[in-house]
């Protein structure tokens, strides 16, 4: 489907039901029924083999039977959330004109009806996961992502024995199986975090951290013209059926508000945003009419909404912005260059830095997560690895220290454009600067050459900062730099990641990684093509381009393909040379003299005597 | 276009003229005027800035004003071979039904008319440019090489100073200059190639080599219903407009010799084959009837008509076949697989082990290169790095040194399908086992649960392995394991593919490779976005991205993209902070205050009487 059609075909409603070829489950770990972890499953056509189970971020709109209700909002994936202490329901700040951008009339999207109760925390007992995991309790966040976590990994175990603990994880510490515990103690340590604001019950928890399966982000944002509220719920929706783990909107302009609500009312992933951006649209897109009071009252609005994680860019410091001035291309950050504009033209220290502390106490009172972003990022591989990026990340270690003792999880933003033989300096510096918070890189893009293509440039850096140790990587599909992606861009931007995402996890040796390309090498090995399709990525593709040259039904058994076409085709010679090897090797011990050669140096000719 | 019509749209001509936004031109080394070295130069609005010149591979069909003549095939780009000392012509082998599938009448494909006089060595006197080198002798070839390869190195070094130092290479030797002798010191130490059949001097030379740019080679294989010559040559045109550097011809069936002819006389790139599988068609596809004087005859015939450079499976011994019986995959590589198969049923050592003197008599008679097929290769990220593919390497190795001794070209195939922990011991061994001969790599796969997406799976196992060391990428479409690719996919794995390669030569610290990326970062920086298009590998995919979302022509020249809009646009900002910091720092001398600043670790209160 070209670009145009894609476009012309977004539909009206959200898109629901499984991935061709797999089925949408849960699973509770042992005496714990109100966690419902999910999965996908597919089946196998491989004799005795199990299906396969498969991590799944797709939430309820995964499932055959679900249908949607946007007004309704989804059902809650964290009932508890009901009866945990600590928390205070309360009022909440009423919405304000400014916060839709001044919309009315028939140019305002109507709120989203399913309202919810609005928490805070209601005192100093603890109410983050980190307050928690500090404080020795297993919540039950905890107890749901250990088990998500898990998915197969019992089984590998048996199965794949001393091939698991192939790997080089950089001084990770991937456990073979992840306990409730675990969890706990990589939260506690600051080594991982579950973005999950009090106020977004009907999320999926997920964890973020070096010690778990990578994960990926997706960014989306409003349409200029909203023709409904579905086609914005189903950007989300649409991301995360294909993998993305988290979803960060971008929104801007009118009606963010609202939007935002329908959005983390159906939300069964994190959602990230960058107050930054709606608190300028307060002020009038006006950089320098930007205070604290704007940002603070922007937080708030969007804590109490269930925001699970916020970009802060408070380590762009006075300081460090001279220290931009002679790069290639600046800074190429939109909340960066906001607050390096801010700061330079006040000559004033930038009240996100100034402020952090105010901020830590707003983040705690929800479990907003940090997200530290890098606003002096490099835009461009001539400016990797800089004065300015490197200082700004030294200032964003001391803030992670900050918000650590205030009970705050924290994630550090990374870069961008950085050329492979500078990648591992990126991610070594970071975990020592920033006590080892999980890393969360864009990218990084390894080369500029090629617009159009961004996605696979930055698959190659973000795959090997994911191996280094990257916790999570936020995808970049093939229209960054040249325009918004549609609905096609962002399906192959999650999926190029989640294949970075996946090649890392392998890299690393994680013990559930494995498992699915084994699956799929022994499909092909058996020509089983439904069960290659199915267990790919994108089944649907993988079967479209199967079909445009051998279409018809018989071939998805043909013991060929069309690369080789039947007379040629080395599988097939191989299963036949395996089972003539199996006899000679009965017949002759050939097995054994093959070996004994080898290890002569297999020279043909042996001398007389040896 | 969709795949579809695409396919649809396969032109009965082939395609002409520059890619856009640049122009093909042509430049020869001082007081060798027969030497026409071509490159791309893309017209920069920049003030004051040269056009950027680029390395180009698209052979004479990137001119705007050439008009092919497919029957009487390309002007000569090597018209020195005609006095060439140490070459005798002769009669050449008569073409034999069999060569073309006893395909006949109307099935047959007509010769190409565009018949040469043939050559062979006569005598002992160098013929390879490895003997060349050898003997201290610098050739036309590798003059053209070095001269093609110092593309804007030269203005680069000047501009770029220090910047070119940068970089990781692994022990590699990249020159800040390439001179013709160094060029030849590297073919006579076997860490270079120069695949130039004497018999195609249509030819213009590239080198394979670590210390030089990184090259891809893309595969083209004969339609089962051929309409016309022209589509089949077209297939290798549109490959090389793109950027490949070698094509390799993989037909099977019907015509394939008829194919071939047309083929090389018009091809401007090196053309390599896996004479096996014109052998296997001339028994009828029995890979038991094979035997050595078929496949001798085909070596003959495929090296009369020029083919460049033969994958040749003499690793694959006897013994070695046992060790691939428990692999997950066993034998993928065809050749592979049809050697294996061969020594198995006849319990025989195989006859390209066996033979490989004469075969080494044949290449270095007409100067064709070996490229050692990896036989034995994985076909699954779980057979990675196993006995059975270290065992042929060593076979390779000394395979290596025997050719060397014969007087031939030598490089060696490598993986396959490793995951990223994985993929540096190959390079490691490859170097050590088989004397820095270069390495010719297909892909590898990072991991397997992505077809459709095997480009991108393969592309960041390219660029890994290409920064390693690895001298040439063999491309991957997106139709791996799925499909015949169409003439988008080609276009899509040859881009895919220059991005792999391009990163590697980043990263590895080419000179030569840095300047091509500012240039777009400059571009980007200062809006000039159709330099942004034209500095790109892709420039159509690119202009065409940019005006889905901003089709007016005055975008074009526009200070801020679709992405942020005019309102947040980060560069714009930067340029206008820009300006203010270098006001101020000439007013109160911010810079200074700022890096003692920083220096103090950047604590906003100093202790009084510091």
């Amino acid at each position: 489907m070209s670009a145009q059609e894609s476009r012309a075909a977004t539909p009206k409603r959200v898109t629901t039901g499984p991935i061709g070829g797999s089925r949408k489950a849960y699973s509770s770990p042992p005496g714990a029924p109100e966690l419902r972890v999910p999965y996908r499953e597919v089946e196998l056509h491989e004799s005795g083999a199990e299906p396969l189970r498969l991590y799944d971020s797709s939430g309820p709109y995964g499932c055959r039977e679900f249908t949607p209700d946007l007004e309704a909002g989804l059902v809650f994936s964290r009932p508890w959330l009901a009866a945990r202490q600590g928390l205070e329901s309360y009022e909440g700040r009423p919405v304000k004109p400014e916060d839709n951008g001044f919309a009315s009339g028939r140019h305002l999207v109507p709120p989203c009806p399913a309202q919810r109760k609005i928490f805070r925390a209601a005192g100093a007992a603890p109410v983050t996961q980190f307050e928690f995991a500090r404080a020795g309790i297993i919540t039950e966040e905890m107890r749901y992502v250990a088990h998500r976590e898990n998915l197969c990994r019992e089984r590998a175990i048996e199965e794949a024995g001393a091939r698991l603990a192939d790997g080089e994880s950089f001084g990770a510490s991937i456990p073979k199986f992840v306990t409730p515990e675990f969890v706990r103690d990589e939260i506690a340590r600051g080594r991982a975090i579950i973005p999950a604001n009090i106020n977004h019950p009907e999320l999926e928890p997920v964890i973020i951290g070096r010690n778990f399966l990578v994960k990926i982000n997706a960014n989306i944002g409003n349409s200029a013209v909203t023709s409904s509220v579905a086609e914005e719920v189903e950007k989300m929706v649409w991301a995360i059926r294909w993998g993305a783990d988290t979803v960060m909107d971008l929104s801007t302009g009118r009606n963010i508000h609202n939007i935002r609500d329908w959005i983390i009312r159906n939300a069964s992933v994190p959602i990230g945003t960058v107050p930054i951006y709606q608190a300028l649209e307060k002020v009038g897109g006006d950089a320098l009419k930007l205070d604290w009071e704007v940002f603070k009252d922007t937080l708030i609005e969007q804590a109490e909404q269930g925001v699970d994680y916020f970009t802060i860019h408070a380590g762009v410091r006075l300081a460090y912005v001279p220290l931009t001035a002679s790069r290639v291309t600046g800074i190429v950050s939109r909340g960066g260059s906001i607050m390096a504009r801010w700061c330079l033209s006040k000559h004033k220290e930038s009240f996100l830095y100034e402020r952090f502390d105010e901020i830590c106490d707003i983040m705690r009172a929800y479990d907003v997560s940090f997200s530290l972003g890098d606003g002096l990022r490099p835009g461009s591989n001539a400016d990797a690895n800089d004065a300015a990026q490197f200082a700004e990340l030294e200032t964003l270690g001391e803030l992670t220290k900050i918000a650590w003792d205030k009970g705050c999880q924290v994630m550090i933003e990374g870069p961008g454009h950085v050329p492979m033989h500078k990648i591992k300096a990126n991610m070594e510096k970071q975990l020592e600067t920033c006590g080892e918070a999980p890393f969360y890189t864009l990218g990084p893009l390894v080369t500029d050459i090629a617009p159009g293509y961004d996605h696979i440039t930055s698959a190659i850096g973000a795959a090997m900062i994911g191996w280094y140790g990257t916790a999570m990587l936020c995808y970049v599909t093939p229209k960054e730099h040249l325009g918004l992606p549609d609905r096609d861009d962002v399906k192959t931007g999650v999926i190029t990641y989640r294949i970075a995402a996946h090649a890392a996890d392998l890299a690393k040796g994680h013990p559930a990684a494995i498992e699915r390309d084994n699956a799929m090498s022994r499909a092909r090995f058996d020509f089983r093509w439904t069960d290659q399709f199915d267990i790919g990525l994108d089944p649907d593709t993988a079967r479209k381009f199967h079909d445009e040259t051998l279409p018809a039904e018989s071939h998805k058994v043909a013991h060929f393909c069309s690369m080789c076409g039947p007379k040629f085709c080395s599988m097939q010679i191989t299963q036949e040379l395996r089972r003539e090897a199996q006899e000679m090797e009965r017949e002759r011990g050939l097995a054994e003299k093959a070996a004994e050669f080898v290890e002569r140096g297999a020279e043909i000719y042996v001398e007389a005597g040896e």
